[in-house]
């Protein structure tokens, strides 16, 4: 029998945690008189002690250490079960969502995927965008720490490559998890208001400012406006794509870099691959741009930029309909989704670090190819790949293909037709936002799709935020006779 | 500097026997008149001489062993050349076709591909529609020698763990492809015949017969109706089922039924999950189309079984517009085409062996998951897999998703929509046939498409036709260095 009380306590107090979080946009709709006042009030109040209690009964537990399964049940049961209370303004406020797209919309949130069932968001109250960049801000800093701490401890999707250099030294898995949560989020929180201070200083309003900060850090890609991007001129375009790829980026370098490691972060092999991946698509888009379209190349250069980085960094914005560019960029912004940004960041999809540790398997099999009786080891940042490493990625990839195919048919079976379905299953998956076609490309949303579709995808946000095999491992029998 | 005179000689005597079965076509043209006659006397002599000059020319040479370059340049040669003088009856015969696509319909063919670029077959000349009916019989069992002999002398594709169970007991490589090519003969022919005589006890017509028996057994899927299968009755849809799954299994098995071992074929770890594969998703498939449309059960049942086994198999036939059949099945159909028949048979794309090597790999970390201090190797067919095949195998996976990515981005730019863009990669790559959509799906063919789309899908069809690697090997530095 497992014992499921450290995974209670740990919920409850994020989930009070996130109680206490609901009293910003309820200062907010105060200042603004827009009725939505009770509504966080009531969610707080609801959430707070929800959480506070279920944390108070669930006390007596070991709170130091965790048990795999222990581990496994809290990172899946957190992002299960946060999103339905953060759903609850959307249920009982001025978006008056059903149960289904108020927890899309919160998982959507959570998982920093930022599709959105919700039109007419530049008329919604404040308070409710507010809420929605918060769900986002909290989504981020909360996978970081899942990503640095939780995933090497489960040994899945290849993370545990990353293990040795980071914070192992630090003990047990829940005080270590908190240490590291308190020195990542002094570089999140000062990210993010750098980001809100440049939007201002570029002319974006205050609310707009904060809000649009918590959702590029965060990659998350929710909005204030329908238009999402394309409600702000061009030099907030180029701030926006620094900070999208600052926030792709591996936190664990900025801690370095914070301690004196002036190289931590363009030493990198992943931050060179995905820089230079980034360079190579926006000129190969910039040029196809200019040649389609009366475009100066200024522009053409900027809004391939800007969307390169936001669907490559997961983030999701759209500055433009990027579906009415043709088909060789419609078709590249497809894969592009499917690439991602860095490990250890906000950043989903199968990520750079995985290609390239792919790709290295793949270039130790030509070579042996070449030279039969050589002994060739695939390398990644110089050091031998081990069979662990090595399996674990391929897994990822293998579920991370075969998921899209799965989760395709299935949106399909709600008579989604082929293109909104192969790519709702793969924005889903890699948390980016938009998908392709007239329904949920870039200029469109959720909302008109069915709640079986709105299900299905809110599970692949799930499976995908928690990098497949996390949810994945927990469908076995083995799992539960353990 | 590499020593061409062997990879001449055996490519110019395969020529020549490309040029000595012209006299076939050209018999039949005699009986029926239609003017082709001159036609492939003048491509007959063309190409016997010039492959049997050829191979006089290069005759000096080592004829026995090869270098590892050697190897790969004869495998690609073989594909690239024969094409060339396959195409000469499409240019100057009745079809009138230029260069493209003439070289197109016969890599098309050779690579048993299927995809066609001609419309009116109905009314073609039979010489010209045996003619793709025999380039298709040829690469098929063509295919089938790469995959016993070259493939696993290349060590590419993961095709090396079933090497120890052949015939690497026969000597050097050359002689070892006639011994065996002898062997797979007899079986390629009997298993022609019989379709052959399957078909004319349905009541197909005797030349239809003959020709879709020549493009059943190779998988190749050329008809000699623009209605393909459609063009028949329910019975044959059964028969062609039985003898496209019959053509998709393991040849070698076919080999050790013949010299007395009656459980070969059954016990075969590949032949069990491709027939599982079939039977599930021609159940789902069932369902879902007695539940979409007024069919009777038998019909569903045997429209789902043939469609099915034609997309799996590679074969690429049509009796319905399946586009038609919703969005559910277009997206099972897309992704079954990404599944395969089985290795060492005429079938291509990723294969069942390969996914159940990439899943035992999965197993095996999901069992190191739970039980982090036991060694877990995965295994195949009761054996563990060894890093070579492991690493080809997952070399061969990356690379397949990715080049269906880059081919789709490279036909997109073209200006083809996305999903003829995506979908035509995949049938290219998995040598399928039809794809998606109203232009190359089912109902359609690749008449109407540009010329450099047809020569990025030609260059697809070779790529997957020889497994990938073959060809990208060559495209390394080190390759042309040894
Ligand atoms: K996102
Ligand atoms: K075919």
């Amino acid at each position: 029998m497992i014992d499921i009380r450290p995974i209670g306590y740990v919920i409850g107090l994020l989930v009070a945690v996130l109680g206490l979080t609901m009293l910003l946009p309820m200062a907010i709709d105060l200042i603004d008189g827009r009725g939505q006042g009770h509504v966080f009030a009531i969610s707080a109040l609801l959430t707070f002690f929800v959480g506070a209690l279920t944390a108070l009964a669930c006390q007596t537990g070991n709170r130091e250490g965790l048990t795999l399964q222990q581990t496994f049940l809290l990172a899946s049961g957190v992002w299960i079960i946060l999103p339905l209370f953060g759903a609850i303004p959307f249920m009982i406020g001025a978006t008056d969502a059903s149960f289904t797209d108020a927890y899309f919309e919160a998982m959507s949130g959570m998982t920093t995927t930022g599709s959105t069932v919700f039109t007419g968001l530049d008329a919604l109250p404040r308070g409710l965008l507010l809420w929605r960049g918060i769900l986002q801000w909290l989504g981020g800093i909360g996978i970081i720490v899942v990503a640095m701490v939780f995933l090497p401890e489960l040994r899945v999707g290849g993370m545990q490559v990353f293990k040795s250099e980071a914070f192992e030294t630090m003990g047990k898995i829940l005080p270590r998890a908190t240490a590291i949560a308190g020195q990542i989020s002094v570089i999140y929180v000062g990210l993010t208001v750098a980001c809100m201070l440049t939007y201002l200083a570029l002319g974006m309003g205050a609310f707009d400012a904060c809000v649009h900060a918590l959702t590029t850090i965060s990659t998350g890609g929710f909005s204030t406006h329908d238009a999402s991007f394309g409600a702000f001129s061009g030099k907030m375009e180029y701030a926006a794509s620094a900070y999208m790829i600052l926030a792709a980026l591996p936190f664990v370098r900025y801690v370095q870099l914070l301690n004196g490691n002036r190289r931590a972060v363009f030493q990198d092999t992943q931050v060179r691959g995905f820089l230079w991946v980034i360079g190579t698509l926006t000129l190969v888009s910039s040029v196809a741009l200019v040649m389609l379209f009366p475009h100066h190349w200024e522009q053409a250069l900027r809004e391939s930029l800007f969307n390169i980085v936001s669907v490559i960094s997961g983030t999701g914005y759209a500055s433009v309909d990027y579906m009415k560019w043709g088909p060789f960029l419609v078709t590249i912004f497809f894969f592009v989704g499917l690439i991602g940004g860095c490990a250890g960041s906000t950043a989903c999809s199968v990520k750079i670090f995985r290609y390239q540790i792919l790709f290295a398997c793949i270039r130790a099999r030509i070579r042996a190819i070449h030279a039969p009786h050589a002994v060739v080891v695939p390398r990644y940042d110089g050091r031998p790949l081990s069979e662990e490493v090595l399996g674990s990625v391929i897994s990822f990839f293998v579920f991370f293909v075969v998921s899209v195919g799965v989760f395709a048919v299935a949106l399909a079976l709600t008579r989604l037709d082929f293109v909104t379905a192969i790519s709702g299953a793969a924005t889903a998956l890699a948390n980016i936002g938009p998908g392709l076609g007239d329904i949920i490309g870039p200029a469109g949303n959720f909302s008109t799709l069915n709640d079986p579709a709105k299900w299905i995808l809110s599970v692949g946000m799930l499976v995908g935020r928690l990098e497949l095999m996390v949810v994945y491992a927990m469908l076995t029998v083995r799992f539960w006779r353990a």
